[in-house]
């Protein structure tokens, strides 16, 4: 067991998150020994996965060494572990390198892949919730295509060259936006022989509205969009089944399909049900308005695993600005607990949603107003560079998106994983 | 089968490295059409691999999509399979998607680690032909410093900081540099805790000399360089063994270390024992003065793969500048042979070889000059550079490279593979 150096608290974070790192600044100059636990070296720009997932961006474009981030904060240690459970009692997390007592814990975990209990779909479709699973993507759609230009069949062309996405939230809205920018502008050129009108581009939605958090004017702009960019949208079709050639609706309907993307949901990750404490559907933690676990002022939770207040009311989007106000929140009461004082409530400012659609087009609910098309989206545009961490990372998404929006190219085509060309060609063989 | 398109003859490449993309390029204008095989869908700039195993270049920056080196190509087709044999008396390639018919056949596919018979080093050692090697070694380097940091025992802490370069060939003399820069320049900012005077970079040759093909001059001052920057060069030290712990010496000296790097040799592909003719004992297929197979007029062999003329002579270098020529020179025979020319001979025109060991020094012996220092550093630089295919790699590289000349920095720091973290918490544990 490792012992935190010297006698000051030793406060323990698990995941570099958004919300995470910004504990961990927060906690700069404060009198205690801080460890960041997290299961990569590096710190990923998570509203930026879908990007990767469409060959816009490499992935290093949108990842930080969690090393990089903390130099020059003597008091913040980092350690590259996965967390398997935590002793409440004993104040002792347990990793896959061996146990960290704590005085202050964090859990900062973020958030995993929803599946709704439907097995069948782990096995066949891709998430998109890390670096690797948008690597993973990737290689699937382009996997497809390269399968397709070598496929005779016209059945089994055209399924090869249907792309489904499943989930009409944010990442899903900009997912299919994204990939019908590629079959648009990047796909003809690669692939001359290939007949692109029997690619298709599915986004499947259970309820009857995408975006759900935004106001319904907007909703009606992205659907729009999205169908002027050739996208066909399903709205009330959940999935009641995938297998290796496709998707089954509720309704029966079987969709073939040469690419699954599920980013239907999310939920709180394994972590959360080791901690022996209440939680609510979703699999998050309770917490009180000051952000700690029931009982336990020494536990606090944030971000995507924390549900604040009331199980019965609705729990806080799980986005980036709320982990991060989290964040901030935690080290001031840390602060606060240290120099005897009571610990303040969280409320969440609301500054707005915005998501991409494509060139130029994007939807934004922010300070109260609702903007769409090409203002939205230099705004959109605007935010996320600002936002992205680490001057060199910047450097890097600008020089590509100023090569993609000119040259209406998207560079970074490879595929890199053996396992899920692999798995395409399974795909392709058994549905001969 | 896959017949090919129209009437014209079929020229099949297998492998789009150096040599087969320069003769694909070659026949753009030949009434032929040509189909140019890999099992990677994007070419690889193979002599800069050492710099994305240590964390100075993304992978995307030397990886390049064969279909966009093949835009506006309208004969050459792209197909993404693997070969896996040559039927020469049908005149058909096996591929893992299907057969291919060929008239003029090919073979370019480059070469493979040669580990002599140590089947024992397979499994513990880190090769560097690919991407996937590369980014194993940086996953397998950083993992090994990762689990340094969390490592209390100080024997196993310096065992994990101690890495192994296998080979004092180019590739072993310019990533030995680079791993010595790296050690110096980066790690002491993102590991302040762990002393890296612990940390050695050890190079083992099994001869009495590195870099073989240079002039004794340049040898002695890339050796007394890689001593300046603290690498431990030892001479007449084949390796007999290696397992998760280390290597072993012949004079039976054991060597523990965190990471084995093997790049001390290499030979040609399994797919030349699949061509049933004579091979030299690196495997190479033994092709005549005008490169193709005795017999077979129809059927070339390039690059790493080919042993051009006399198997009692010394092959061609295994380097890029000799299958590019190769390359351009089978464009021309297959012309030749289509307009009932005979073949031309292969001369080879050695413009020089140059190896960097680190900032601002390289050695280079080009058109007879022998050049050492800041100089040959410059040229290396331009001409790498210059060599890259395709302008926005060629930006991202300048990107890069620029940022780590002028911050010593190494900004691509991101352990990506699980699997070769579980392979490091293994030595770890097995070191206990």
């Amino acid at each position: 067991m490792e012992e935190p150096v010297g006698v000051r608290p030793s406060v323990v974070i698990v995941g570099a998150g958004f919300g995470g790192l910004r504990l961990a600044r927060g906690l700069s100059r404060a009198p205690v020994d801080v460890i960041i636990i997290d299961r990569h070296n590096y710190h990923t720009f998570v509203p930026l996965l879908y990007q990767v997932a469409t060959a816009g961006l490499e992935p290093e474009a949108i990842a930080q060494p969690i090393r990089h981030i903390l130099r020059g904060v003597p008091n913040v240690r980092f350690r590259l572990s996965t967390v398997t459970g935590v002793d409440l009692t004993r104040r002792v997390v347990t990793t896959d390198s061996g146990e960290i007592r704590y005085d202050y814990l964090v859990l900062a975990a973020g958030s995993t892949t929803s599946y709704f209990g439907l097995d069948s779909v782990v096995q066949v479709t891709s998430a998109l919730r890390d670096l690797d699973d948008a690597e993973g993507v990737r290689d699937q759609i382009l996997g497809a295509f390269e399968a397709a230009s070598a496929e005779e069949d016209p059945d089994r062309r055209r399924q090869l060259l249907t792309l489904i996405v499943v989930g009409g939230g944010p990442t899903g809205v900009e997912l299919a936006g994204a990939l019908a920018e590629l079959r648009r502008h990047v796909l003809p050129h690669d692939y001359p022989d290939l007949d692109l009108s029997c690619a298709h581009i599915i986004l499947l939605e259970a309820t009857d509205r995408i975006l759900p958090g935004m106001p319904p004017g907007l909703q009606a702009k992205a659907l729009a969009k999205l169908s002027e960019l050739g996208v066909e949208i399903c709205l009330r079709a959940p999935v009641a089944d995938a297998d290796a050639n496709g998707v089954t609706l509720s309704n029966g309907e079987m969709i073939p399909a040469g690419a699954v993307i599920w980013v239907a949901g999310m939920r709180a990750p394994p972590l959360a049900e080791a901690v022996l404490t209440a939680r609510d559907s979703g699999g998050r933690l309770i917490v009180s308005r000051t952000l700690h676990l029931p009982g336990h002022p020494e536990v606090y939770v944030i971000g995507d695993m924390a549900h604040v207040g009331d199980p019965e009311t609705p729990p806080h989007p799980m986005l980036a600005p709320v982990a991060i106000q989290q964040g901030a929140l935690v080290a001031e009461n840390i602060l606060r607990s240290l120099a005897g004082k009571p610990p303040k409530r969280f409320v969440y400012k609301d500054w707005g949603t915005m998501v991409t659609i494509g060139r130029n087009a994007a939807v934004a609910h922010v300070f109260g107003l609702r903007l769409s098309g090409f203002i939205a989206w230099l705004i959109w545009l605007t935010v996320h560079l600002v936002w992205l961490i680490g001057f060199r990372n910047r450097t890097l998404v600008l020089v590509n998106w100023a090569w993609n929006y000119l040259t209406y190219d998207r560079a970074v085509r490879l595929i890199r994983r053996t396992a899920s060309r692999q798995r395409i060609s399974n795909r392709n063989g058994e549905a001969t």
